[in-house]
């Protein structure tokens, strides 16, 4: 991992957006959610991405000048067709709706059919938080976890993120993977020739097996909680109301029917038509419940009782979620720089390249 | 397990809340819910309850003849104070607020605060059925699980329940405590001499242990997921976002401030206010997306992909959530019987005695 200035870094990423066809506004929200990822150290979602996006465009599955369509609404609720938009662009339009809504008449919810990837959930949960609510976003993915019970892989990691605000404390920001371990997580495993923990992964027969690489051999991730005596029919609920929510409510295509973006997954669908993946989005304004300054005290209290509370014996602290994130995000931010494996920095430059952009990062 | 005469249960339940004070409405909505679990087979929610709700009144913790006030609301959202409410009588009074706001703003929210226990989750979300909307249910509780590094349980067993209307399919219907495993199930472990499943628990210096009664002694519950490698930290976001629009939301106590009902916890709360255990309901008409009949058609969808997925080698069938509850009520409904252990009954007839009521089941 190597620091890169990060000026230079959002220029280059922004010029191949813009060289890719998108509209300089949405190649600036692009670029900015894509390196929020790095900065943040969730490198898995960060321009280590850029490649897939740019063969995806090749193959014309991401659509760099949509025409988002708000296909029905109601107060509080609103439902987009993205047009094949990369999912930065569809997500920040769909929950900046959700804001709206929720300045109005309390909360807002949005559900986006035919998109793509989005990059981290949180960002869009972050977007909240300057309003005094609390930010909800979930999307759909390929098909990589294994139900309770079934054989093949039926669901995405299908994250959720949820944002919320605090007074003096720094907000609650959970974003996390409704399955027991993610995909980059396992590539990274695997490359270094380590074992996956117990009890997260079967293999094509649905037996448990430790192979990190098992994804790209018919295995599957198993739900968070693993076997159903430990609580993985819970974990399948929780993959599950991600699925229904960000595809079956917004009518995009749902776990085993999601088209893959992965070359080792074959895909389901038949002749199904192709509404791509889902995202559902929310806000809340917290002073439609209680007055803002009560509910920030009593959330102070909360990450204070929580973060103050004895860690187990061998552990520093509890952690709140958010905290590293966002103290990973400060450092860099201090020091203006970004970290980037030299791998992601040498295939952004080759992208650049192809592309007629000059790359100086 | 015994069979009992449905008629007769409902109206000794009845009878027996109406006796503690309660006006017949209510009487009659907490005997509807509590005998709902037993149908249902969630028997550790059910009447099996009684002697708790009959102590917790004696102790005046509980208040039979409360007046439920609104304290804020916007067209979207509610807050209600329970006024020490049985959580059936709140809760169905929230969970009405939803649906009628939903009616007419798409989504409605409700939060509640100082109330009490209030039975199983999803007899809340399932009232949204009826309706055509995705009904949400969630409860904070007695403080039993341990945030992933803590040595002490912070948290409730949080159930989260997620009702969703589909056309020729059965709904799905998701109903669970997002801790690994249930109190309940761990006692009636305890009781069988049998021992707790491999990492869902950890006993008063956090090391992990296999023994059911650990609770009873300064234990935990781990979080959904159990250690950090394998996702722990997923299901502490879980149990902490269900703690915090429960509680935190609408202005109950949280987490260990909660007062606990059980007799071995000893309860964190200082000088503070009791404002009770707390809840969050949520109703979202489904056409406030896509229409109702889209919509039914892609949920039958989901749910026919789902179920007849390959099971796994020595699996019947991926169990969809909502299908073992609605055959075990369906086979009682037909027999108008409800499931009953004998002592439950014995504990039953003990309190229609005391209160002067003529227990005949």
């Amino acid at each position: 991992m190597e620091e890169y200035n990060y000026q230079n870094v959002e220029a280059a990423t922004k010029s191949i957006f813009k060289a890719m066809g998108c509209p300089p506004e949405d190649a600036r929200q692009i670029s900015n959610i894509l390196l929020r990822a790095d900065l943040r150290g969730i490198k898995t979602h960060g321009l280590m991405r850029l490649p897939e996006y740019h063969r995806l465009r090749k193959l014309d599955k991401i659509n760099v000048k949509p025409v988002i369509r708000i296909l029905h609404q109601t107060p509080s609720t609103a439902l987009l067709d993205a047009d094949k938009a990369l999912g930065m662009v569809a997500g920040t339009r769909a929950m900046t709706m959700a804001i709206e809504k929720a300045r109005r008449v309390g909360t807002g919810w949005a559900g986006v059919r035919n998109s793509n990837h989005y990059g981290i959930a949180g960002a869009y949960a972050m977007m909240a938080l300057d309003e005094n609510m609390i930010g909800i976003a979930m999307t759909n993915a390929n098909p990589l976890v294994a139900p309770t019970y079934s054989l093949k892989p039926l669901l995405g990691t299908n994250p959720i993120a949820v944002a919320i605000p605090a007074g003096e404390q720094p907000p609650f920001i959970a974003d996390f993977a409704t399955s027991p371990i993610a995909r980059g997580k396992l590539d990274v495993m695997h490359n270094q020739g380590e074992s996956a923990p117990e009890g997260v992964l079967q293999d094509e027969q649905g037996q448990p097996t430790n192979e990190a690489n098992i994804l790209t051999r018919n295995g599957s991730i198993k739900t968070l909680g693993g076997e159903k005596e430990t609580g993985g029919h819970k974990g399948f609920c929780m993959s599950a109301l991600v699925d229904i929510l960000s595809a079956v409510l917004p009518g995009a295509n749902f776990g085993p029917t999601v088209t893959p973006t992965l070359g080792y997954l074959r895909g389901e669908r038949k002749d199904e038509e192709d509404k791509g993946i889902g995202h559902f989005f929310g806000a809340m304004r917290v002073d439609a419940f209680q007055t803002e300054k009560e509910f920030k005290q009593q959330m102070d209290h909360w990450i204070k009782v929580m973060r103050e509370s004895e860690p187990a014996i061998g552990q520093e602290r509890i952690v709140i979620p958010g905290d590293p994130e966002r103290e990973h995000e400060e450092h860099y931010y201090r020091n203006q720089t970004i970290p980037l494996m030299d791998e992601v920095v040498e295939k952004v430059r080759e992208i650049g390249g192809e592309l007629g952009v000059d790359v100086n990062i």
